[in-house]
């Protein structure tokens, strides 16, 4: 079947039923909304299909997330499973490519009410480290879901730091099996998704000991459940880790291994073989595999998490819109909350960000394919700089969008705080980011470490990659610009961003230098500069987002609205990050207090000039009403009818009368003779 | 019958299970944890009171909250509801009276998990707003649950705005009624608590309308439900408004009326009355109501606020004490987190956050009893004073208090994204507080507003209240620092929080009477301002913040192991908001670029000093491990053993094999052939 042309999801013409207050808003845009949705989409062929499987999803009731925020933990299980299920039958019959967009749309739309996520890096990494062999009787098993897998990675006493892995597999010569198991309690596999109550397989991560040795980490294939009853397999104890803040969908597990055997077989080997007579061979170029964590990274930006602050901010403007409260003119109506600078200054900043991190997202999948290339080709000179790239980047976007969401929730007022908004769900899922995949801090220090590297190597004269190349810079001296005006000018403000983190990493690593020449040990020199470390990580990776975004406006060049307003968010962004670390531009009097003055007028000007686009700025991420699901933000703007609609359906308002029958009723029949 | 002295409860004994890792923190603190516990408690005889509450209400297994996190939001309330009426029964056979310090222990203790906390502002309102005839009629059935209460004043529409709300209340002459309506659908009262599934009565705020002359809002008493089968009342329409971010507890609720008619004498009369003719008559002092609002935000703080963010830190930093992640020096067994910079520097300043808004919570007290006694004598003076402070300082410790528990929930990694950690339920229940009470912006452009009119009156060489008499300075010169050892001295840090908030305010009042003499109307100029207005009285509350925790040092000059670390906690807090708004304080060349580097060394250095007490620090808020129902942070760091149980008894490991054999084993069994 193929699809037909179907637009009408997307929100873009004014109906009828709209909120006057909210119709208003998209009456003069400055620039082509649908162009601006083409661009986000990558194509105007790509927003069709979307909004085709769009439609088509929001024609199957299967598919309805109406009730997903009265559902216990249990029931998002459940429907996740079924949907998820319902699902794959459902895109077979369409005969959807394996890689084609529609499977892609299909998932991005649905990702919060779906299993089987984690079954997806199983496949992954069967096909990234196994045999061709191994690759032929797991891989086509895992597609159809005939067995159900996870990757066993993280520990309950473990995460980030990978040598510190306590399970261990121990080969046994005689019986050609590798023994597994968990030797403590803090050894047990932890957090992995689809392992509490859904896997039947799992690419287990353990220490692997050939006659007494220790080789390190290895992954073996692992059957934890029976096919037939689901029953754990000799050795095996597994379940459910509990509640957590969001990600009921997923069945985050427990599991512990004792005298678990696999046979010798089932140690995935495509770079590491131990023979029948246990001796160890190192075969391939494993470093391809480091891309394989490196793309996930720049995949979870751009399919989750931009698009988390994305949809925050599209709640939270066009609620903003609608909201009146106040007079701003003594005798006028109340006024819109988003005319109140305080409002704009919340929001704003936060719809700048996720233009921004959009951009970056598309440069880092642009160097990310030209790595892969080069690394296939045994060219390994970039993967130190992706690394220290994905890493920072990783870092400031799972950062600013979590408290981007939040701002956007606590922007609403009370209303936010409600689940039928949308918005605590969005932040409670984001904040998972900054944890997942690397945590935050200790992201930041390996992307310190290669900027200290790439520093000494400036020093002596070495050339440096491209994304660091201002680091051969001698001194940045002052900025020079004269009026706010001349903020505007992206020239001015990557210079200003550039010197900010030059000087942060020449501070740190002068102070590294000097402690460790003052007879501290390198390890404790580097604790005690890893504060200062980690902020100048942090510098480089926002100058690299705003460079970035500065770069992307040369490409619309022949698209001066789409451009203009591209540029007024490029440099809202720019400004903001000054205005929020004014000491960060100050010191040694790069900027002086009358700069900064003009910095803050320069930012606070912008801040009506893009509110007059802020509906249009959120409309062009075209979310549907089904994807937002929230009260407050639908296109239409009726947002109280709507949180009065949801609210009538909360289970809440079903308990019925047993309460009061237990509780009450002895107590309040006492006022009935003195009422 | 008399409490026994029971002081088993209190953590502050070395007991043989707990973690070795742990248990060393606690060999050698530089200061008498037992002596700060009760500093904390405002006396031994408190610290004593509090234990014995504390086991008498462990050793009911009514009181349990273990199952807390499994719970759905229907569970939640009919728990609270259950609980709540056996604790009043219990607390009445203990006889313990009525203030006292006991039913005070057991509130703290189980806030979260009771019912009926809006009955109490119910109550207190009618104390406030009701002739002595109402009080006599109401207060004594409400006292004993015979009718249950909620204040509704908040609409769908309308929050902190009062002037905005909708709902009428026309006085009809012929039969000597109100007749109260809700107009619109933003109209409806909204989130009022105990409203949604409990109250039988609500005290409702309403525009009062006398012969179509309208005299602002007014309370009116209604009857909402029916006593006998607690059905609405004939014109209303009343429901729970769904689920929350947290609060399962409280049933948050929606009322609509429509034409319900009310006798003459159900409107609360102290302050203004109808007469039987239709006409209106003012009478009395109504000043003192306002204390009520700035009293209940002091309470705020003091009983749910502080406590939030002092639990999060205790479970932040036990847990840091027991994780080991990583090699800090090569070859040595892991390292406990809180050995590395970079975790002291995210939880070091929130436990510094937490002393120091204790004590601000005690300065407010302390000044809101002088404002009480004085507004009670018909002296006014302090009243603009008393609601900038108790404004501002909502705002900073709701603020900074969310923020921290935050940092020390994402601190503690993935574990802390589980709910059985505690701190998810810390995080959102803390966050509410920003917003409610009066919306944190709105309450910091009403102090700005204060100041601003304060600077004007020092411009002209008026006297000025005490907190803000610094306004009076003509120029703050420059800071004289030499090194680093100079900024732990509180009259520098001091100066320079003086300094700051006196700029802001000062360029912020420029701006503003330059934008009015340049011919823009005064509420557009204001709005033009308010980013740094706002801006303005958060540095006025933190330079409060600081100064009353310096103050609060001299009290124990007799106590110098206690005084040497508060004073590290004093300046950890004052440090870090240097360095965590650099800028601020560089403007007009106040802190030079050197100085600042001082400020950093001396803030880092502070850091390993104060880890070593950090344990001790958290074991003096004596929080129980039923208190802090956390299985990271129990006394005894057994965190992953906890976890472990906790997660077993998880209802995600009680879903049976219903989803295996439904949706599962069909796709499985096609594999039972291949495997």
């Amino acid at each position: 079947m193929a699809m037909q042309k179907v637009n009408t999801l997307s929100p873009n013409s004014s109906g009828k039923d709209v909120n006057p207050d909210l119709d208003i808003e998209r009456k003069n845009p400055s620039f082509n909304v649908e162009r601006l949705t083409n661009i986000l989409d990558g194509g105007a062929e790509n927003t069709r299909i979307r909004r085709a499987v769009d439609t088509w999803l929001q024609k199957d009731p299967e598919f309805s997330t109406e009730r997903q925020y009265f559902l216990t933990q249990n029931e998002r299980y459940e429907n996740a499973i079924r949907k998820s299920i319902y699902l794959a039958k459902k895109m077979d019959e369409m005969g959807w490519a394996e890689d084609g967009p529609e499977r892609k749309y299909c998932h991005r739309a649905l990702s919060c009410n779906l299993a089987f996520n984690v079954h997806k890096v199983f496949l992954t990494s069967i096909l990234g480290l196994g045999t061709d062999e191994q690759i032929a009787k797991w891989v086509p098993l895992a597609k159809k879901f005939y067995i159900a897998g996870t990757y066993a990675q993280t520990e309950l006493g473990h995460g980030t730091y990978l040598r510190g892995l306590e399970t261990t597999a121990t080969f046994d010569v005689a019986t050609q099996e590798f023994i597994l198991n968990t030797p403590s309690i803090s050894a047990m596999k932890w957090w992995p998704g689809d392992l509490g109550r859904t896997a039947t397989h799992a690419v287990v991560f353990a220490q692997l000991y050939l006659k007494d040795k220790c080789y390190g980490m290895h992954p073996f294939m692992l059957q934890i459940r029976s096919l037939r009853d689901h029953s754990p397999m000799p050795g095996i104890t597994v379940g459910d880790i509990g509640p957590k803040m969001s990600f009921e969908n997923v069945d985050n597990g427990f599991l512990i291994m004792k005298n678990v055997r696999v046979p010798r077989e089932n140690m995935l080997s495509r770079f590491s073989q131990v023979l029948p007579d246990g001796q160890y061979r190192k075969q391939g170029a494993e470093k391809i595999n480091y891309l394989t964590m490196m793309v996930v990274r720049t995949q979870i930006l751009q399919a989750e998490v931009v698009p988390l602050l994305m949809k925050a901010c599209t709640i939270a403007i066009r609620y903003s819109a609608v909201r009146r409260q106040s007079e701003l003119k003594p005798g006028d109506p109340e006024s819109k909350i988003l005319d109140y600078q305080t409002q704009q200054q919340k929001l704003l900043p936060q719809l700048a960000t996720a233009y921004a991190f959009f951009f970056v997202g598309e440069y880092l999948l642009e160097i990310f394919n030209k790595g892969y290339r080069e690394t296939k080709e045994g060219i390994f000179d970039m993967l130190p700089e992706l690394h220290a790239l994905t890493s920072g980047i990783k870092v400031i976007a799972t950062d600013y969008s979590s408290l981007g969401a939040e701002v956007c929730r606590k922007a609403c007022g009370g209303h936010g705080y409600s689940l039928l908004s949308g918005l605590p769900f969005l932040c409670t899922r984001v904040l998972a980011s900054c944890t997942y995949e690397g945590e935050n801090t200790v992201l930041l220090l390996q992307t310190a470490r290669f900027l200290i590297k790439c520093l000494g190597a400036a020093t002596s004269g070495k050339p440096l990659p491209p994304s660091v190349a201002y680091l051969s810079s001698r001194s940045f001296g002052k900025c020079e610009a004269k009026e706010k005006g001349d903020f505007l000018n992206p020239d001015v403000y990557m210079d200003a961003y550039r010197q900010r983190s030059f000087r942060l990493l020449r501070t740190a690593a002068s102070k590294l230098q000097m402690l460790i020449q003052s007879g501290i040990a390198q390890y404790d020199a580097w604790n005690q500069c890893s504060v200062q470390l980690a902020q100048a990580a942090m510098a480089h990776s926002h100058y690299i987002v705003v460079e970035k975004f500065v770069e992307a406006l040369a490409r619309f060049g022949q698209e001066p609205a789409i451009q203009r307003i591209l540029k007024h968010l490029c440099d809202l962004f720019a400004l903001h990050g000054i205005h929020s670390d004014v000491g960060g531009f100050m010191q040694e009097g790069y900027l002086s207090t009358d700069q900064i003055a003009m910095v803050t007028e320069s930012y606070l000007d912008l801040l009506p000039v893009i509110r007059r686009d802020a509906v249009p700025l959120v409309d062009a991420f075209d979310f549907s009403d089904a994807n937002l699901n929230s009260a407050l933000g639908c296109y239409d703007g009726r947002a109280y009818e709507r949180l009065y609609e949801w609210a009538k359906k909360s289970p809440t308002n079903q308990q019925g009368n047993h309460v009061f029958k237990t509780y009450l009723k002895p107590l309040f029949q006492n006022a009935l003779s003195k009422l």
